[in-house]
């Protein structure tokens, strides 16, 4: 008997035969359980179902208990497990929040078999119908199957990684400009980068071994026309992985940089704050020296003693105040 | 002769057949030795047991000589011995001191053949009925013989390494907020987690080459339905190496923040220190003109030279003062 | 029917047969074309061109539609890809601009078939015309076909990495003198080197793996005769490899020192200024003593009172200033 | 013609038949190399022998030549040389010097042919008898021949490793406590700990390479029986080489955290000194006040001005130095 | 036609017939040449030989054209190139220049075919004259052909490098000491120690992969009797190599031990500086309070009232300074 799905879960539900879509509309999981074992196949995408409703697509598609128990828990990290005639999919999705310089997750989980795609998308993550749309537009690709479907979710996850890479270099950028033009302390900022973009690493790297036999040996029902598109994803995400090795390095050198800054603003700090001490302290003496009561002092008695004190005060403290700008100094 | 067993060192002790408990109540090691010529094996959980109970058993299982005596010391490395028709396997299991910040260890040893698994739990660790019942709730599983047993009890001690990473991880967010919100100096915690998580990365890291056998190519008694059971431990096994990976890059991101840290806190109090030190002097120095002892100092003479002075001093304190404030010196 | 190509798009196009060229004078597209059936090969060499010429000349010649796909999309990391009978190859040009201390990137794409290369030339690089000009002087080598073509252009380009690494040679020198004779901070400059040498090495490395199928095992198309000639480019491109990872090295050295550096000077600071703070201090304190208002200070009352004081002052401040100096205080 | 020994180079020798020992008595080398063609081997222990006297042996056991010349120089790396026959293989004991922290060596070579094991004691390191001992008890292992003896030193000699590890884990405790507790600066000591571990680690790692032949493939003259008790030498080493690597990471680690500490109390000193220097000026400033020379002061006057001046200086100060303490700068 | 060779450059040339040297004078080219189709091999010793000479030796022995304009070239990194029936060899000569601290490089180039070596020495470095007397005084050796040649040469080299590393060690012990005996920066000779030794391994290291054909699989006219010999260089090497990385680990840890040296006298000279300035700021206060000008103050008035302050001055200093002193603040 079939359980009730709430609205939003089944995001669509579509049988296609020669890469040609069989109905408009979508198909209710009863529906196109019966499609299965007609020719071409169903691709039903699912949004954070419940677990009741997992459990009725997987009774009715026949999926691995393993891999339905594995989908169930999240937080996994990108891998393919193949079971024989199915295999499981892994894919972590990703978005930039750049008011908070966060790295969001959603998960992405793809059961494959000769005659399905069930694409199960947990979280808030970005919508998956483009990859739909694109495929739809290209019978020629759609023709190869529930293989075509893994590609172009692939596709579509890893491009949505640019964004990401784009706005973490536009931080490092920022974070560049504050130490070196502003003199800003940026640690937090650069530890805080440093952790996102390990976050990420982890969403990244690990699809690439998960990629490797859609690129290199046959895996099952991919056909050699479809290597080269998964060669082409992989070819996208190895360069992203170096970027974000790259960027890994930017920021360790910035930390180091940025202390460096540090350092050169203290040794500036401490000069100035000496410099101008000695020039307060060259009035002083002298104020102390004709504070002295000698019975026999001259300037004392001069009528013009106390401005010419201030007097040689005051210049004192200005040659000071030239010679230490002209060394550097201040 | 058999010997007599500290009540607690047998945890417990049953023959399973075709996935069936035989017997409700724990069998004696004898009665258990008798059973290895039916069909189905024994499982034997000893806690702590002394050499002596250990000879005894090994003697009655006909268990690997050097197994036996590898067993006997601890703070070994996990690892699987294949002994031809038998296999020795190490693992540690682990838990989490939050109080103490402290990882601490004890040794799970197994000896496995064709009709018998012997698991000998060293140290004040995690007791293993869980993973017992599990199995015996499972009868399908269990019906694979010991290999199942092994599964049985690396998923659970993989399962109880997950408290272990959490508790660092919250740790770590308690370093974070330290140093970049309170700004207090975390060098100390950050050196002994990293030392916490370099001990367990021992523990967790040799785990994944002894599971490899397992999961790759066939180990003797390990049927193919078994397979992906040891794939899902390895894959958990995987996550948590790399989130100890990233837990320690993170630690040290941290110890150089901190470091970054602590240098801007010394500019600051340099500049402090600088800013207050000539506030202090400026009144100095006029003291020090006031008390010059010119004949002709018109000042001196005043009715209201007193406050007049006092006044200056002030005023050029707190100008000074506002100056530096607005240039963010203080 | 032809697109008309902008002036500067077709940079060179010609049929050579056995290792000659057929007409002086360039061809057009079409007419390129249609010497594909015959024996020999036509090299067509295009600057920037826009998406339809790339088109025309994809139709006419045949190019692999994914590979034309990915050409159309800049910022590619260095690759070979094997389309079985054709492949396509990716190349990073560089031109370091000393001024600005930067290193600047083209990308050269190449499609090669057995009849055919089509090589593009994308943004502000260095022009390939020696490559052809070097090739045509060698009939035996152009006699290799498309191959030979692969290889002059490669050898062109990596050729040209040289004055690169020579340029943030001298750089990384200029930043030695400065950190070590200078005493300059160069923790900016040490960073943004470091940054271009990350770029530079992202152009550089994966070339490697590209070259690889030349070197070792036969790709088709490659004669036996061709391979020492790839085998040397690769040879240079290796020693570019570890040249980059050693100036990389260098540069983390440099920051370290110029840290080093950075903390003795403001030991230098700290000692030079606390020294002429005590040489300021003696004479005011003895000028306080002076000022003291004691009934019987016998000094006061000497007639030479006054410039004994400060004649004091005079030889105890230029005692002390020669006592740091001989402890190297000063 | 037999050279003379001096007396305490040989340090057995000894045939073995069946696992048993041929004679109570050392024999010489000439009657040692008679019984090379009975059943059994022949074991020799030297002990830092001169040139001439291991050429002697190197002829009488027909020893491979450049196995000899080898053997002259120390100082070698950890080695198995594979000779066809016979093998030549190098080890290095270690002991730790705990007063001087410094981790002292002696070498051992070991030629191994189908019928002798010459093992060559050189330098000034652990006695090897416990080996010969241990192994004479076990008549089942001696069976084995020449392989067992390797195998007896070898084990020896990495149990001999254990001590070293300790020592230096005791240093590293040591180390912490000085740090975190007593705050003393250890950056001296670290390094040379560092260094006695980098040299130790030259000792112990190379000989896994060595070990792996014994452990994994067939090696001439090693039984099936023989390879489990290499593998439990080389997963003792393994674990050793684990420790080193952590206890390098925790030096490393430690080395940090000193400069931290530094760091730290640099900040408190600068903090101190400044807050007892704006306890000493504020007195200093009032004193300066009164010191001056107006007309008109009232308070100069007054028949308790003086007390009240020294009363309102010692209020001053005290509060200030309350004030501060409260704030945790002093 | 024979070029005229200047005098210093052929440095000598023999036919080696069965191990045996047969003229005792050294052949010109030509009559080098002849003897290629006899038995035996020619061995021919260049020293820096112009490009005209270069080619001559080229065209009389048929060396192969790409490895001959290789060889042209300097500053090639280590490397062996296999031509079929010919190899050519690049190897880097050392020398430690002590005064400069510096690394010099000199190239080896080995070309070697069936029945000669041609042995190039490019620029300043070692003869290699001691190899071929060495190798004369070994027919069994010489006998096997030019692969003995190739041996005696590679083994000469590595034995030079010894000296290098030596020399190095030396100049770490000497940075050793003046970090921690006589507290000197030595910023400055770490950093130029360490691009030596960067310098240094990039001869060292890939030369490891060069030998690797030698040692493991057979090359062309290498004989089982050969192999030990080249593995003992290879072995030689290795150490080496290792020692290398050794160095370059003390001299990471030198530096940031010196940088941890640096901070610790950083708080010496802060905390002396402070407690002087403490010292001298006492005697000014009381100076200051004798100073006030109160009316009633009834020291003023007393005979020894000047003395009496005088000798409270340098009490409370020396009290503050012994106290300091007992703190180990001074």
């Amino acid at each position: 008997m079939a359980t009730n799905y709430a609205a939003s879960v089944i995001v669509d539900c579509a049988h296609y035969r020669e890469g040609e879509r069989s109905d408009e509309e979508p198909l209710s999981i009863p529906e196109a359980a019966e499609r299965l074992h007609e020719d071409g196949f169903v691709w039903i995408g699912l949004h954070d179902p419940t677990d009741e409703e997992m459990s009725e697509v997987a009774q009715e598609f026949d999926l691995a208990p393993l891999a339905v128990e594995d989908a169930r828990e999240r937080h996994q990290r990108p891998k393919l497990e193949d079971y024989g005639d199915d295999w499981f999919l892994v894919l972590k999705a990703a978005r930039y929040d750049e008011a908070r310089e966060e790295v969001e997750f959603g998960e992405i989980q793809i059961f494959v078999g000769a005659s399905y795609a069930v694409v199960v998308r947990q979280g808030d993550v970005e919508d998956l119908r483009g990859a739909r749309k694109r495929l739809e537009e290209h019978p020629e690709l759609m023709h190869e199957g529930p293989v075509a479907v893994v590609w172009a979710i692939m596709d579509k996850v890893v491009d949505d990684y640019e964004p990401v890479i784009d706005g973490i270099e536009a931080d490092i950028d920022e974070v560049e400009r504050a130490i070196f033009e502003e003199g800003e302390d940026q640690t937090q900022r650069i530890y805080f980068l440093r952790r996102e973009l390990a976050r990420f690493y982890r969403a990244v790297h690990p699809l690439l071994a998960a990629l490797q036999p859609f690129e290199r040996q046959s895996v099952q029902h991919v056909s050699d026309a479809m290597r080269p598109y998964f060669r082409d994803v992989a070819d996208h995400l190895r360069r992203l992985d170096e970027e974000i090795a790259m960027q890994r390095d930017l920021l360790d050198g910035a930390l180091n940089a940025n202390l460096g800054q540090i350092t050169v603003r203290q040794n500036d700090i401490v000069r100035k704050v000496s410099g101008w001490a000695a020039i307060g302290i060259l009035p002083t003496l002298i104020a102390s020296i004709y504070g002295m009561n000698f019975d026999h002092m001259p300037e004392l008695h001069w009528l013009l003693g106390y401005p010419f004190a201030l007097a040689l005060m005051a210049t004192l403290s200005f040659s000071l105040w030239r010679f230490l700008r002209r060394w550097h100094w201040l």
